[in-house]
């Protein structure tokens, strides 16, 4: 193997088991609810594995798509630090989660590491961010130690700089907010030091499951009602605008022509839109306001 | 008055009334519900008149938008065929219109006619689509036929141009289908002749009207179960995905600052995504592809 083809394999077998560690922890809050897998093919090059956990007790639908594609020409969404690179052949691989909680009071999380190789250069990117819809400071704090936690052997500046990009990447203009709370986002990651890069990923991989599965343990229970499904839905609608106006990862699975199901799979099942609609002030649901605007939360 | 401001006040006095007749049409569907008028100032020059029904009888909801908006950089987003304007001062006047009936044989419409100005150019507009859910063929034929009518008079080709331009624009390419089925759309129209343009462009406003009056009371009071709007609201997905992916009107009205609640008054109320959901082979939602291909309907 050349020292490219084994850092893939290394990669690769990272990104696999750790699918199937999220897949396992999902199913182990669901009384029956188990997930599907689809196993797919590009016709242009790679394929991927897609797994949903739909309807479940605890999870309206929960997705973790891994994916290994190959391609001629580089899409120009998938790297903002080297345009040059658009246009030639590369490699992309990576694991992706959304999951949709069906309590209200369960924030919806989403995970994302990935690695691309195009000509002689090789990079990570990933993160994690949460968005809640009822927020409780003590999630909000106890998210971001995990993500301050998978930062610290690598750099005291880490966090804050991922930190703050995550900020600045999941922002929407036109609403003026941020999707949620935020979390850790990067991208472009080459230090010149392979395997300290990889450490990194996996190390922001392996906080997501320590970091989300503590809130959706002290929240799955918590009651609620129409009320609180009422505003989850519409709060949705903010997550479909961003995925679908804004995203890079979603506009690089569609511009590659990439699986739609998978790519989509992100998108919430249940959403609502209301002109104009406006929480109440002082009410639970203008609360989130207050949490949509970055912060340092530790 | 210069000719410009001419030409202004005439187009702008036509899509006010068109605006109104179109509320005043709406409203006559509904036995209680009525148009809420928001009058909005753009910060940055212009401003407009926002109208829309929500929760009707026959109307989950109806959008009827006016704006005149004046500019300092023309978006990118506003002319294919003027790239080299992008960043002149400009004028964009227009009325659009998109209904989402409560009943899932009602098909959704959508209707747009603009006026641009930018340095020494202008140039018209607009069109009108259907996406019906469970389709007519007597439905789609009549509104085709009004698409047709509206072109005759300004030459032989038209119809047949705007049509195809119209399939070309309103195509998912990540889906493999059009929105739905079609109609008519033109964008950068300019002659040479100002009055004969305009004609077309009131032409086809007119037309809107008499073309979707006749559907919605055709097919308004069909009956309809749990099934049918489960496959409504899966489908008004769709709908999203284009709006937000796609649509030059609505990333034009994001990328000027426009109103975002007057611009996602487009998006439908309840949506529903499902995972990898596929219709019965041979059932009535299956039938629907067969209309999501461009065809010569009458």
């Amino acid at each position: 193997m050349t020292g490219n083809e084994t850092r893939t394999t290394a990669v690769e077998a990272y990104l696999r088991g750790l699918q199937d560690r999220l897949c396992t922890l999902f199913e182990s809050f669901e009384p029956q609810a188990r997930f599907r897998q689809d196993l797919w093919q590009r016709p242009a090059g790679g394929g991927g594995d897609t797994r949903v956990l739909a309807d479940g007790a605890v999870f309206e639908s929960a997705g973790v798509n891994f994916s290994r594609i190959e391609g001629r020409t580089l899409p120009a969404a998938a790297s903002a630090r080297h345009p040059e690179l658009a246009g030639r052949p590369f490699l992309a691989t990576g694991v992706s989660v959304v999951v949709h909680p069906r309590n209200p009071h369960v924030p919806t999380s989403h995970m994302n590491v990935r690695y691309f190789e195009a000509g002689e250069v090789c990079w990570f990117g990933g993160g994690f961010d949460l968005t809640p819809y009822y927020p409780r400071l003590e999630d909000v704090r106890s998210w971001h130690q995990a993500a301050a936690d998978a930062c610290a052997p690598f750099g005291d500046d880490i966090y804050r700089r991922f930190k703050k990009h995550c900020d600045e990447y999941f922002y929407l203009p036109h609403r003026g907010e941020t999707r949620g709370v935020g979390g850790l986002f990067f991208d472009d990651l080459n230090s010149g030091d392979f395997a300290r890069d990889f450490a990194l990923q996996q190390s922001v991989g392996d906080h997501y499951l320590s970091a989300y599965e503590p809130i959706v343990t002290r929240r799955k229970d918590t009651p609620y009602g129409t009320r609180e499904v009422d505003f989850q839905r519409y709060r949705r609608g903010r997550y479909v605008e961003f995925n679908l106006v804004y995203d890079r990862g979603t506009l690089f699975g569609l511009q590659s022509g990439g699986r739609t199901e998978s790519i989509l799979m992100s998108l919430p099942r249940q959403v609502e839109w209301r002109y104009d609609w406006q929480p109440e002030p002082g009410s639970p649901e203008a609360e989130l306001g207050n949490y949509l605007r970055p912060r340092d939360w530790l």
